[in-house]
């Protein structure tokens, strides 16, 4: 769950860091600069939607990036200031350890590969912002957080939706009781999977089909949303499994979620449809996202149905991604954890995994 | 599921009765002249929303009414011209068999006295209509059918939403591909239930709790949406047994339903908030009635979202209850089976038993 008053004490710390930071031996290195991120990934999300937010950051900068098309690595550090000594490849990988201007490796691979760049990162002694789902088994979400916690590293993972200014003012809401208790969660999740061939249609490389891709969002927002760990799991899943697309991965899976205060969690999530919804309902009225967790777009609304839109204050940064890059920067430079931290990962991944084993033996799954 | 072929043959034929009828001799006693109904029960539901919609039918009128209430039977009569012969209580009631103006007997009776009165009122010749959830189990539901087929009478159940001009405009435009390949429905029905002595909340006389009273209309919504009748069933009961009003019925319900085609069905029933709303969702595009299964102001939407908002064509009455009571009505002039007769009343309980055998044990119910 998303820790109010913990976001609300490192976003203040982040503001006030040059004050704060005086005298302090981890502060001295980075205080009163921007933390250097190196980008290992250059596929859609990788340099289609992060990259271009370095712009945005107040505590972060693109230093390095890590590709192995050597001519698209080069046109995009020319495009972006990244110097020729911040270009690597997957087989140089460990050199980044030599270079300082390198303090946190975001990891925008396949999710197969998350786990070996996480570690191989902590490793050369980097910090670590690795994208979600966290790894395709919690077995390797597990090693990662080893790995980060051996090399005295902090692991962050990249739930943008954390920094999302609708995602806020509704958890805001819901704890304020603008909605009465909170009774039900529900929350679909879904796009259409196109190129068959593609990397996340391939068990693999994904670990498993739109449950890991985009189901995460709304298990994830289950948990921020409510504030709770949920103790069972139900899940059925649906696939066509002629529809070539669908050779390896599930299409569409709807998975119950039982909270110990009663609430109720009810999500879907497919690849043959979009679809982006939040809905929290309490015993005093309804708060609604649709969109929720679109990259803009989101739109909000509480009461009683969709009458009364809600225009949310300003998230934590200029963008939901700039304040997700910053705050790692931040929690570095002040040492503390990141709201969003390897073991929200592993959470999820935990819960992915009873899923599954849900939907395979239908049966309600206990979660340890 | 709702026939919409015979659905479309009923109406024709409806408009039609005087010249089809000639020479049947079924129809001869009944041809040209209007149906006379026999409402039982002067509740909320009976005297508040049926009776005042006699005005609006073609084929159906109001000749006789059953309350245990005699000053306020008298006053009711008064104000909608029925005559004192057609005043009747719960000790005479079977005498009906003696009044040849009652043709029909509308049972408006808490859920625990269907089942009583419909094969009373069989047994006394008459047809019936009985209000939703046809009984408190399947058993009585079963003992229902066999005294109407018995008594050779019609059985028909008050789903009033198969006559409702948004939910037929929703089933026209599922079945015409307009979304594509149907692939989830969901749907949540609730309300805030008040007094904690209504009938509704006693076990003995509703049968149950929110599933029983206004989870049916997903329910039964999920069943003719998709056209199809579920396999399994899973189910989870949220109630807090500590409030006055849920000691003996539950308050919250989610149960999910699995469809042959692989739809998947999810639906939320409670008594703690207000919520209606049905969602189609298929690989095209998404049909949203929110609200859906209202007495009036149900609204309706075809796309990928929110944005189209569908006007429906007229509904085959004036209002969905006046076409309700006209199609037994006509159904008893043209001798055909209601569209929804008492055995779709059963099929509902019998899913209704099997989501609360689900809830109570925690596991996937296979549907017979």
């Amino acid at each position: 769950m998303i820790d109010m008053n913990r976001r609300g004490l490192v976003i203040a710390a982040g503001s006030a860091i040059t004050a704060s930071a005086v005298g302090l031996p981890a502060m001295a290195a980075t205080a009163g600069r921007k933390l250097g991120y190196a980008i290992v990934g250059l596929g859609g999300y990788g340099l289609g939607i992060i990259i271009p937010q370095f712009k945005n950051c107040e505590h972060s900068k693109l230093v390095a990036l890590v590709s192995g098309d050597p001519a698209k690595a080069k046109r995009v550090a020319a495009e972006y200031g990244v110097p020729e000594s911040g270009i690597y490849d997957y087989k140089n990988f460990d050199s980044i350890k030599d270079n300082p201007e390198i303090d946190i490796v975001y990891v925008c691979l396949p999710v197969s590969m998350h786990a070996e760049y996480t570690i191989r990162a902590a490793q050369a002694g980097k910090h670590v912002m690795c994208e979600k789902p966290m790894a395709v088994s919690s077995k390797e979400c597990e090693a990662m957080i080893a790995a980060c916690k051996k090399a005295g590293k902090k692991l962050m993972i990249g739930y943008r939706c954390h920094f999302e200014a609708h995602n806020l003012e509704a958890i805001r809401l819901a704890r304020s009781g603008a909605i009465g208790k909170l009774r039900y969660f529900r929350s679909e999740h879904g796009f259409t999977a196109g190129n068959p061939n593609a990397w996340r249609l391939k068990k693999a490389m994904s670990g498993g089909g739109s449950l890991m891709d985009i189901g995460i969002y709304a298990l994830n927002a289950a948990r921020y949303m409510t504030g709770e760990e949920p103790i069972a799991v139900y899940a059925k899943e649906t696939t066509d499994r002629n529809d070539p697309r669908f050779k390896e991965v599930e299409d569409m899976i709807e998975f119950q979620l039982e909270f110990p205060s009663g609430v109720i969690g009810s999500c879907m999530s497919m690849y043959s449809a979009n679809q982006n919804h939040i809905l929290l309902m309490g015993d005093k009225g309804r708060i609604d996202l649709e969109p929720g967790t679109r990259y803009d777009g989101n739109k909000l609304w509480v009461g009683q149905d969709r009458s009364k839109q809600v225009d949310p204050p300003p998230g934590p940064g200029k963008t939901q991604w700039a304040a997700q890059l910053d705050h790692l920067s931040q929690c570095i430079v002040n040492n503390k954890e990141p709201i969003v931290a390897g073991e929200e990962g592993l959470r999820d991944i935990r819960i992915v995994e009873a899923i599954y084993r849900s939907a395979r033996e239908q049966k309600r799954i206990v979660l340890a």
